[in-house]
């Protein structure tokens, strides 16, 4: 009896098939964004000022009905530890617990923003095949794009490195360019062509080297945009191809001129 | 008789294949464009001053005109609400109406400007083949990289709440991270590669994560392109393909100039 | 006597196949870099009020060899007026023309830079079959998005004169936003994530206006990408298909797998 | 004997398949790590003040180990000169000698952040098959576009210079254009979209002329992302192809899982 009890919240919980557990997620997920909004009112020095008692109460219902929440989860799943230390897990105690931090340290309430990664939840209500596939295709691309991704990124910071130096002895201080981490700051704020302009070179040399990076910057940007349009190319094309499955062995993912199949020989 | 009164009409108006028809559309766009042109120069204060009374004037002109092609559009069709609840239709009347309300509400003239949207009809007047189909090529691409876009975007955002209030933690309000909205708003720009510069960090972490965020937006900035690309690429296949098909092999994907079946000699 | 004196000279000043020719051209880009250089230094009031007499001087005596240079092209083509309305003809004369143009209208000469455009030249002398068939492959593909480009820019352009009204109405003169020309100006500016900052949004709704702009300009920088990446692609492909040229009508241009000849139908 | 003992150098050195080949190239780069740190805490004057002998104690030691190294892979190699005048050799050298000359030239010591570029020497370690492959592919890459990336900046500069002396005549030198150089600048920075607004144009017409050049930035920015893609592209493929020909029918272009003839059957 009581582990029916049990199997019935769980679907609630973790499932959205049934009306109950859709609707169930929506709440939550109106609660989160409820949430997120709260605390950055209460950012906002004159809205605080003016509704600081009724920010705070939305605030606490929440926490409290997110509490329940997390323990009605533990209670309900079989295996709670493997729950906990989940990644969706490990969101929801640090979405709950900052409240609680701050009654021993001041502002630590502020966390709560981080609820918003629970609204990544969204796309598993929206259990639409088409917008899971459309997430799962960006990953993989994403993914495969990882170690290119990476040597170039290493490669960029080498560069910034140098390139923030050089500027640090071109300029120096008076135009902002007050130490070498500044200076690479500024470089990265050059080449991903930012450009806040708190910082800009002044001197003649020094806006002749930073034409050179901004050039650079330029072809440089176009190195992710080139590696990651062609993993999405690859996606998109292993999701294009024919559907014809060999009769004999069953194979598939043919080619769409195959009259033959490619693994046993058999007459498509 | 009348009848045949009101369908020449609406040759004129709706359609741009006869002369009339084409001049009345170019001189319908060439008004728009004076319009859009004198809510410009009104909001421009030095000029204002000086010819008040002539924009003012020049503006009724072109509205009561405008008025009296909105009515006689609404008579020459044969189904009047079609075409008022159409998106042609909503556009037309927000661009008659603002002077209108200028007699109740202050300053509500300027949403003229919005008259701007009607110079979208420059596209059914190019009523070239190449033009419509450029269009909609893009129309097209666009359309299929939605679900990936919307995605992505709710990512984005999602990451600049996380960012902007670690922002808003690490920087304070000496640098302009007043509160969390704001910070997000930084985020953003800071994301996008903008960068205005009227916020920017002035701490050494406070640096140090802008950096990693603007390595990141770097990254990011690849993704709606790679999306974009990859749909532009498969509409630009679409359009090459080739649909006949081999009486003798039925091998299909001939060129468009093929005379004979590239794989068994056929005359196709 | 005299044709074959014009001749010769033909082939130096108009060819780059023999060495006087090469010569002969590598010295006009020689001469065209320095006397852009002077301008560019003419403009710093610094080195212009120290060497003014020297910078004019060489200025002359570049303008008197470019006016020769002018009359000799004249002189020893055939067609003398094809050379002077084509677009090199164009560009030699309003090179030639400004510094005596200063005798009439101050600052004038300043017109000199344009003499940039004939550093186009130098595709012509490094008549290398690699740069100049890259040069063109470049060409064809921007020609080939002409079209799909111009749709583009004329959308951008409409969204701009809107989005430019709207945050005109919210913004307001305080935050530089003092008429529309110019909320159209940081508009554009906006889209593009240029990002200057010297006018930017201070007010909540603005700020939040303007995180939507700055969102769709980062779709909207995927569309132009996308079109020239698309077209590089189709260049590239036509490039590398294969050298088979069918025996029977001379076609070439076949498909890698082709085994009879398209047009005719020839065993290839 | 002698020669044994060298022998066993150059393998710890230059390699890094034994244990101790790989734990000395890791205690290099950590080393070079360390020595960057240094450099740009020193830089910080705060930081500097308070910590001075304990920085410069800490180069000085590893600028002694670098010079040990530096000599032990000279005496351990066959061809000292072949590594003397190699790439890492320039880097090496030049990455040592910064400290040594601070004796005579004041400053000269921050050359140190040089060592940087020794941080290449990561993707020597990594010796991954896949990272390796990663990072050939994008040099390859980047290397056969390299000619049509030539060809574009070349333009792009073309295009800046006449830009600029267009603002700079337009503009003058209260909006920050005082220059002709300097237009150029602000030309490079907007053309790039990095626009720190450092100089923004306030003229009207500056502005309109600034807005063109931001529109045509928007478009250049595709080229070079194009250029890339398509190279890439073709990596991508290239790599992905099977050399595979049957022997009955000749068919090539074969899937790398494929164990039969895609066209005609036959076992590959």
């Amino acid at each position: 009896m009581k582990k029916n009890w049990k199997e019935k919240l769980y679907e609630v919980i973790y499932e959205a098939d049934t009306p109950a557990g859709k609707w169930f997620d929506i709440v939550l997920l109106f609660l989160i964004f409820i949430s997120i909004l709260v605390v950055m009112l209460e950012s906002v020095k004159s809205l605080d000022a003016q509704y600081h008692t009724e920010l705070l109460t939305c605030e606490w219902i929440i926490t409290i009905l997110f509490s329940i929440e997390y323990l009605l989860r533990i209670i309900c799943i079989k295996k709670p530890f493997k729950y906990i230390f989940s990644f969706y897990g490990i969101i929801d105690f640090f979405s709950t617990i900052p409240l609680y931090l701050s009654f021993f340290f001041v502002g630590s309430h502020v966390l709560v923003a981080f609820r918003a990664l629970r609204l990544l939840r969204v796309f598993r209500i929206l259990k639409l095949v088409r917008f899971l596939g459309e997430a799962s295709q960006l990953k993989e691309a994403l993914k495969a794009s990882r170690l290119k991704i990476t040597v170039f990124i290493y490669t960029v910071l080498i560069l910034s490195v140098i390139m923030g130096t050089l500027m640090y002895l071109i300029e120096g201080a008076e135009s902002g360019f007050t130490s070498i981490p500044r200076s690479i700051y500024w470089t990265i704020v050059t080449l991903t062509t930012v450009g806040y302009g708190d910082i800009a070179p002044a001197t003649n040399l020094g806006q002749f080297i930073a034409s050179l990076i901004m050039i650079l910057g330029y072809g440089i940007i176009a190195v992710p945009t080139g590696i990651v349009t062609v993993e999405f190319s690859k996606q998109a094309q292993k999701i294009n191809t024919n559907t014809q499955v060999c009769s004999n062995c069953h194979t598939n993912d043919h080619r769409d001129e195959a009259e033959f199949c490619y693994h046993c020989g058999e007459k498509l």
